[in-house]
């Protein structure tokens, strides 16, 4: 990977002591760990290769001079003390990949922070507070098929009911996979939070809006909370040939009204809301029988609660609106509801006046995706850089971001970094 | 099943030879072959429950005079000996079920044309031309997943290309069937057609109709011809949450869109034509990813071929135009296509004329399920009577009509078939 990244690369971009060279090496030696012979990478949480990949950063931080402390979800903490000593500011993302993976998700955010202290070094820069660069573990919820793991283990977030259910795709559960790991459920119990006062990630995109509005990088305006609704329409089955068409109560057709209208509802809340229907079934779906049911789930995302909220009202209603309408009957049930974190307007103007300075277009965007920024959000404050995304692809091999971007990227959080440090 | 029939019974009905209780006794003897224990019957074409069934009845055509032949397909033909032994009149129907099936879908059609007979018998009338009460086999086409194979048999459209492909549930082709059931491949490819002018069937209605409108029994203005389209909508796959609403191509809307304008759309063309999305399909159906492609297939009847296929050319104009107005791809393909059978004027007006006489309010329906009419009805002029169909229930144990409305049928249809007699 490295020729492909190095051979673009802008070297006027190694200034203030940022080496695109290492950054690609970096990167490059992180990608080799869980290469597949079919192409793409797999580190799963908690795995030989994600353990592997958090041991060679590790090693990177120490050399930094960074103080590496781990805790017992895996989740790994190098420390760069401060002048005074006090709370810290934290910046870092993962390095667990999704089976088949790219190399810059998550993997960017650790080795720009990792790369803000080496360059802190280079210049002989002391921060004021203490900084540290964080991999969470398991962010892609691959191990038990429950996402951003590490972080909401580091939060308190994962309850004794949640850990009584978790079992891996071999069968195991969370203490058993943390004896694997070489730690322990009692350990895993007493995580404290660390002196962090803000949060920072650095991360790709995952979507289209930078590439087409030819941008390096972008500022998240807030992370979306995802809720999902499950929607279920209830008619009557009938002979396709023999009921007449004004005899029917098809819960297809009251479904296939619902998705054509729903595509018009989240403007109503906000620029940012979305709504999509992925996954349905219907009931008993053969071809010549008008369906007695559809279930659905309709995922809605909101970087404001307030909005996201009034988005899954008018959804409701509109669900039992038309079933009214069409005489069938309708059940909607929320099934999952994330709070969204919307990013501080301080630290949006921040990182607005920071690309100015860069003679960069700033441009605001919303993360539709959760990440790790998400649970910290739930109690600190946190912002958000994402990264230009070629094509818009994540989770698959051919994922990338040029040297440049990334490059580019680690200056952003680099100087938004120190403004934070400063205050 | 006996008592539940006679229980309210009018015996007023019992008139010109027609006696309800012998009906309601052969229907009870034919619903104790093959009865399940959990509910039902199965009589699976080219079963031994099936055999045994066509024998009972058998038994009783030679009681009433008629002369029993077979044909390799193992078709039953029952016939009374017109007094110029011209070219005759038929009217049958089948004996067979769809696995866990009712008592009275072909049954009651089979055993109206066989009291017709014997209503002759009892008061002495001869017909003019000669009769056959016919039992076709397989009429459900549970034996290898093949509709009205019985009289598609007959009519010789089962041709070699679909006879290498028949395999029934435990993998048997049609030639170890035949020898299993008696018969032989051999003689199945010499099945000549017989003497027929004209088919008569009565048959439960299998819908709602004739039970909203209060009536016994229906004309039947035509079989309707079933034709299905296979329509797959081609968008693009995305993240729910990292791509902005007004920047998918999600096939699913298009999809709904279509789903929920194609219910208006029969009407354009006739009072009779319906179009019903069943079966469909979502990919990659993932909650939280833009569907990428939706596939349904979309089954499309009337009882006139024109009106038929202009209903087949709308549908794919609307499936275009929404795609073209989404800008995301779609194809569509016919995947089969049944000739309607429309029923002519002078055989409907004749039923309607009959009913008047009868004082039951006359009514036209079509026929939106296939039929062994359908087939016979290729090359014959052929005619349908329907009667009422509890809730309209049929393929299932709970299929139900009247003692009163079966021997009511038996008079429409003997009535009718006397007016065919006397042409």
């Amino acid at each position: 990977m490295i020729n492909e990244l190095v051979k673009d690369y802008n070297t006027t971009l190694n200034y203030d002591g940022v080496d695109g060279r290492r950054l690609a090496e970096r990167l490059d030696a992180i990608s080799k760990i869980g290469v597949l012979p079919t192409g793409g990478v797999s580190r799963q949480g908690f795995s030989r290769e994600e353990k592997e990949a958090k041991e060679l950063v590790a090693g990177w931080m120490k050399d930094a001079g960074l103080t590496v402390e781990t805790d017992a979800a895996g989740n790994i903490f190098g420390r760069l003390k401060g002048k005074d000593n006090s709370q810290s500011i934290a910046s870092g993302s993962h390095i667990d990949t999704v089976p088949a993976g790219g190399n810059f998700d998550g993997v960017l955010g650790v080795l720009a922070a990792l790369e803000v202290a080496e360059a802190w070094k280079s210049s002989g820069y002391i921060p004021k507070k203490s900084y540290e660069v964080v991999i969470f573990s398991d962010e892609e919820g691959a191990r038990f098929s429950s996402g951003v793991f590490g972080s909401r283990s580091y939060m308190g977030l994962v309850d004794d009911e949640l850990i009584a259910s978790l079992r891996d795709n071999e069968g195991l559960n969370l203490e058993e996979v943390l004896r694997q790991y070489g730690s322990s459920l009692a350990e895993y119990k007493k995580i404290q939070q660390r002196d962090w006062i803000f949060f920072a990630e650095a991360h790709i995109e995952q979507g289209k809006l930078l590439e087409k509005n030819n941008l390096p990088v972008g500022i998240v305006n807030g992370i979306a909370g995802q809720a999902w609704l499950e929607v279920e329409f209830k008619g009557l089955a009938g002979h396709a040939g023999n009921t007449p068409m004004n005899d029917r109560q098809d819960a297809l057709v009251a479904a296939g009204r619902f998705i054509s209208e729903l595509e018009e509802i989240p403007k109503l809340v906000s620029d940012t809301a979305v709504a999509t229907v992925g996954k349905m079934a219907v009931f008993p779906n053969g071809a010549n029988v008008i369906p007695e049911s559809v279930k659905m789930i309709v995922d809605i995302r909101d970087i404001h609660e307030d909005t996201r909220d009034t988005l899954l009202k008018l959804v409701t209603e509109r669900a039992n609106s038309i079933a009214e309408e069409r005489n069938i009957g309708v059940t909607v049930s929320g099934t999952s509801r994330v709070k969204p974190v919307p990013v501080d307007e301080v630290y949006k103007q921040e990182l607005h006046d920071i690309l100015n300075e860069l003679s960069i277009e700033s441009m605001e965007l919303p993360s539709g995706a959760g990440h790790d920024s998400m649970n910290i959000g739930l109690t600190l404050p946190v912002a958000m850089i994402f990264a230009r995304s070629k094509d818009g692809i994540s989770h698959n091999p051919k994922e990338w971001t040029s040297l440049n971007d990334c490059v580019t990227t680690v200056h952003v959080l680099k100087k938004f970094l120190e403004k934070q440090m400063n205050k």
